[in-house]
């Protein structure tokens, strides 16, 4: 059994460390010779464009999955032709443009903040006076990390940005949240769905940069927006014929989730679960794509995940840190934010949790 | 920062998975390409007597372990003039004779069941009548899992094997124990000692089969061997200056504790570690050879460990079961009674993960 993965990064890494375990042989498709994955799995390195390539390193009883969204979209059609592809090619093509995604979401009955789809530069403005100037514009497709966003806060942002802004964005109205969370799923081949833990995010200039999950039976308040988040998720994995890890981005207002966006594939919101859960992300991924039972995905405590950006931070003190694990990326180069590594706390309180983070962090 | 594990067996393979999240890169040096760390981690593959092909695979900054005690203690010894070894060679010259090994654990008061060194087989009629002909043999080196060993049960056995028996061999009288136990603990380069929970071990025709851990805290008597074996362990780590993972096997007869054997690395009977504490034994080794502060050894709840052996079980049964984690080294070819794999259960009952084991594995 051969899982081959589209792309090198960390997710890639993280998902052949889960899969050596299981027996399962990983082959990682890349353009970067260099990548994280390299170092623990073999790799083909090629250009994303040579089809040819790429239909010739597969083998007919690979399983195929990928670990980006800005994959070539007729690749993956291409290869699924020939080999079992999951998470469902249709699960990339929908969100690979911001609109179509907010569109399957709505339809799906799914709350979507106010958007407007700008699809000429030179009606930005009559969309930006409709959302009072408070909004966020995105290019609706290739966007990753904060990259290819613009901050409107009132007319004269926009003159500003305008020159770098392109055609075909979406332009978000500011949503006032009370707080972000991502619900991380797992479906498997047979249609069985099982969730993670809320995952509670916080944000820095568009790159997460820190999850901390909220244990199932916390409250009954938590326990209403978990079932409510799973229950948006499925109806999203179910639609797209989904089966691997699903992770769905919300804004939380009351007791209201709104729909920001869904990732198809294992989530940086969802690190916690390696150290956190019976099984992780990582592994629950494989086993879907791989087409075996899923595992449990129970959490044993109170983790709060820290993604290093650009940092490289005293390794020995994170370590003398009880309940601290670290994960590095092994990257070609550390650069300014870019995730480089993660470290996860975990204790059975929430209290020393925090404790831990902040003593190590400094911001809660 | 690199380690260079010597030997690529499971071993090694398990302790590569732990390195890369930590930011080490790994160095295997074997003699078979085909082994299980090359999956996982760069490798050289080298006879064990070419010593300088395995000097001049070494960078100066190199830290470096092994992983089984038949290393050439000349190549040890070579390497430690030029790098940090952990362990330290005298625990790896110690344990390479089972009658050093004896002496010097009588050496630091700890109790060894009678024995007796047979340095010539033509005396061995006479040590196998002193100990009434009840007996096993085994070579005083070079010896594992039951291979090198012969049990001796009347004078007949005698006759049977004697043509097989070689020379320098230890009569070990029969040790009716209650129950056979291995001690866990991990010193780090500034001497700081973590222990993990008593691993209750049962052996299948001299080959590990099952371990189980008896968590922290269960009973007074319970507690009070595992101090008791952690004393003795400790004092073998301390005689021997040792850095790194060790592992020390009793046999318990009411309790008091018998010594058996150690071994200086990571050990069958810790892997359950991996997921039923907070830091595995792999990872703890790491980090102690690569002088790293130590990880928190607590364990989780209840774990019982299955050692695959030349078994091909059905995987999905296995991971359908609740809590169980499957562990496949990727050899080369399943061979009668060879130890391909392993799978762990937890859960936080005793009672739940011995059903979740019987259910699998049938017996007890």
């Amino acid at each position: 059994m051969r899982l081959v993965i589209l792309g090198g990064g960390q997710l890639a890494r993280m998902l052949a460390l889960s899969s050596h375990p299981l027996g399962i042989d990983v082959l990682v498709l890349t353009e970067e010779a260099d990548c994280p994955a390299a170092q623990v799995a073999e790799v083909v390195v090629t250009d994303f464009k040579d089809f040819n390539k790429i239909l010739s390193s597969l083998k007919s009883t690979d399983y195929v999955t990928f670990e980006f969204e800005n994959i070539p979209l007729n690749l993956v059609k291409e290869i699924a032709s020939y080999n079992k592809v999951y998470p469902s090619e249709n699960s990339l093509y929908i969100t690979q443009h911001r609109v179509r995604e907010k569109k399957f979401a709505e339809r799906l009955g799914i709350p979507v903040p106010k958007y407007i789809h700008v699809e000429n530069a030179s009606s930005l403005e009559t969309a930006l006076s409709e959302l009072s100037f408070q909004a966020i514009l995105k290019t609706c497709s290739s966007g990753y990390d904060g990259k290819g966003q613009w901050r409107i806060s009132d007319k004269s942002d926009l003159l500003k940005y305008s020159s770098q802004i392109p055609d075909d964005i979406v332009a978000e109205s500011f949503v006032r949240f009370d707080r972000e969370v991502s619900i991380i799923i797992v479906k498997s081949f047979d249609g069985e769905i099982r969730s993670y833990d809320i995952c509670q995010n916080v944000h820095e200039s568009g790159t997460l940069r820190k999850t901390v999950n909220i244990p199932k039976n916390s409250s009954q308040e938590e326990d209403k927006i978990l079932n409510l988040g799973v229950d948006y998720a499925s109806r999203i994995a179910n639609a797209l014929d989904y089966v691997g890890v699903l992770a769905v981005e919300f804004f939380q207002i009351g007791s209201e989730l709104f729909f920001n966006e869904y990732a198809p594939r294992v989530h940086n919101s969802g690190h916690w679960t390696i150290e956190g859960t019976v099984t992780s992300q990582f592994e629950n991924h494989v086993r879907a794509c791989m087409c075996l039972p899923l595992g449990d995905t129970t959490s044993y405590g109170f983790s709060a995940m820290r993604n290093l950006l650009g940092e490289t931070n005293d390794k020995t003190e994170i370590l003398k840190t009880p309940g601290a694990h670290y994960h590095w990326y092994g990257k070609s180069e550390v650069r300014d934010r870019r995730k480089v590594g993660h470290v996860t706390i975990n204790s059975d309180s929430k209290i020393q949790t925090e404790k831990l983070y902040q003593n190590l962090f400094g911001d809660s």
